[in-house]
């Protein structure tokens, strides 16, 4: 297949050393009617098809896959220039790599010479996995409300499914992000047997009071659009306007004040003029107009809500302790790295600790990186080559050989 | 007249001592076609109607008049019961006092038997005083997004006018808080000669970009909304669920993270499934919910669209300094209190001590107290008791009578 046109070649372009090149998106029936996939909350799902990318290959012994969890609006397609995206109408993926390009290929962190990255669409999103624009086989007709609530939990299960088809028992690290990072957290308590190291970056175990309250307002935005129709808007208007004002108001949380003083601060707009009324006009205005238009471009409504919904849901503590953090973290069996970042207030650091701390309670090594970063939630992506080299050393050291025991120190100790 | 059937007779109700009791809001016409109102932004606005309350008696000497400016959905009915609140439909006013009811009373930090306590509703407001939903004299019928667009600046000229129609010639002292607070910056720079105290609680000389961003959200979301008409939506449905969605928002910017864990957490409100769908389900949400929809009982849309635009417009450097902040308070005359509160994010204490700074680079006298509270940006509302205790001792002091000299302390010293 000829490859497509518009294509950046500087470095890290498709053509790059260190680029896993152009990507193809597969997709497997992963459950279907004699064997559906049961879920959290209750019920089946059947059929479930799931969109995946693999970089790197499968060694012999089977003891070199990593899997990668992606973040509430993000997809499958981590690494690489997208070979299909004009076919499919993911144009937007022309203009950039996958969404971790920084830190996956040829010698990077998850060095696809070395690894077998695996990274798959998840359940109820509009990336290629069976998601509320799927057909539901009830009906006839796409999904919609109808879809069933999904977890993370659902997720992982999925996403162990995946790895059995792939002939991947054992994983030699999971790890993701945000929302990802919940999924990683889930791996290490749902499978212990399965997950030799995990990697945490910018999650908790649960998402604050704050946060339920901010998805809140974004599913608020969607629902009362006058196009929404109860999530049965397909084939006619979306719910455009709603879903750009919550991923404007999402976007926001993914900033830190001081991160957004930075780059915008009250400046104005190029070609806007001062004072003039309500049109956006301050450059952080302009910005957030456009990260909502460029959104509902490409993402499905109906799957924000699903994906906020699951992301309010998860907690580890009431699903593998009965409430209790530490209790849910003696589960784990994996090396754990948790990282988070100094401004990041959707996760921020102490929360992260939190879960760090529950680890450790329990005997169980763990290591708890906290990056000072002006970026804001979006450090995890944003603070690529921090981040490439907090994994990389993990990845690679060999497990640790002295235990965990008391700490004597007092003061600064994350023991305490 | 008959009092209201429903009032509490709790402490601090209509009849308890250090209540100013029933009261009766006023209104005065402040500009007409011979005398109209310049605007900053340009041009001119006639009538002007206000709306105001006072609350005890100016002094034979003119000299103990004190001005409180309200925030961006506040109202002149600062204290007391609203005598009124059945006949003019403003019921929820039956259920609790004035705003700042805390504060202002006999015997309370605003002592009403010693001062004269004045608060207007700014122009543009929804309240009594002029604003988009009255009669545009060049069409006969709602401003809507006719209206002009007003300042700061525009509001505290206002002011002045009804100083002026009061009697009032110089401010025992003006305050406020969040937007109120720079109406307060606005008079310590506008009319240096006309105040003697000025306190600034959870305010800056302007607001951040993340305050831009959040604000851009919230008009979106009523913009968009499909009863928003252009503005033009009087005599119909009005374009609540934008309007709802836009406070929902902002409420959270009012709270902070601690608190809302503190206050909500993760808890599933009283009555609600759990896990059951997109309904609110946690406190939080429910909270929110309420929050939206008592809004849209008591606010007027295209009021929020335009009071919003004046607190994105406020910068007290640019207004005053040419960019410079030090500048700009180099007009400050009136011995000056800031307040800021540990966990607000929507005026942070960096942001309000950097005011606080800026004119201390003056060597004018300046009292900063950072407040330790979980309350966020509403607690300059609900740390009521720390506030009364601050007001009132900044409130009866004499004049410093030590000018500012540059400190040699090294560390925590505002000075630095």
């Amino acid at each position: 297949m000829a490859t497509p046109k518009r294509q950046r070649r500087e470095p890290g372009g498709p053509e790059s050393p260190d680029s896993v090149g152009w990507t193809h998106a597969r997709s497997v029936r992963l459950a279907d009617a004699n064997n559906p996939l049961p879920l959290e909350i209750g019920g089946n799902i059947a059929p479930v098809d799931v969109e995946y990318e693999t970089y790197g290959r499968l060694s012999a012994a089977r003891d070199n896959a990593i899997l990668v969890c992606h973040a509430l609006s993000g997809d499958a397609h981590v690494a690489g220039w997208d070979a299909d995206a004009q076919q499919t109408g993911r144009t937007w993926r022309l203009r950039k790599p996958g969404w971790w390009d920084a830190v996956v290929g040829p010698g990077k962190a998850l060095d696809t010479d070395r690894y077998f990255v695996v990274c798959s669409n998840v359940l109820g999103s509009c990336y290629g996995t069976t998601g509320p624009a799927s057909t539901d086989p009830a009906s006839g007709r796409p999904y919609g409300l109808d879809f069933p609530l999904v977890t993370v939990s659902d997720w992982v299960q999925l996403q162990a499914r995946l790895l059995d088809f792939l002939g991947v028992g054992e994983l030699h690290a999971v790890l993701g992000g945000s929302l990802g990072g919940q999924q990683a957290i889930e791996w290490a308590l749902a499978f212990p047997e399965r997950v030799r190291k995990c990697i945490v970056l910018a999650a908790s175990a649960r998402l604050s009071a704050q946060g339920l309250g901010f998805n809140a307002v974004g599913r608020h935005a969607v629902m009362h659009d006058p196009d929404f129709h109860g999530g049965q808007y397909y084939g006619r208007s979306a719910p455009e306007d709603g879903l750009a004002a919550a991923r404007m108001l999402a976007h926001i949380t993914y900033l830190s004040g001081k991160g957004m003083d930075a780059k915008f601060g009250r400046r104005i707009q190029e070609g806007a003029r001062a004072r003039s009324g309500f049109d956006a006009e301050f450059q952080v205005e302009s910005y957030l107009d456009h990260q909502g238009r460029a959104f509902v471009e490409r993402f499905d409504a109906n799957s924000y809500l699903y994906i906020t919904r699951a992301m309010d849901y998860y907690d580890a503590a009431t699903r593998w302790g009965g409430g209790d953090l530490v209790q849910a973290c003696s589960r784990v069996r994996a090396q754990l790295l948790t990282v988070s970042f100094s401004s990041d207030w959707l996760y921020p650091p102490d929360e992260c600790r939190e879960f760090a701390l529950a680890v450790m309670r329990n005997r169980i090594p763990v290591t708890y990186v906290n990056v000072h970063s002006d970026y804001g939630h979006d450090a995890f992506l944003v603070e690529a080559a921090t981040v490439e080299r907090v994994l990389r050393g993990f990845l690679t050291v060999a497990p640790p050989v002295t235990s965990v025991s008391r700490c004597a120190r007092r003061g600064g100790c994350l023991c305490r």
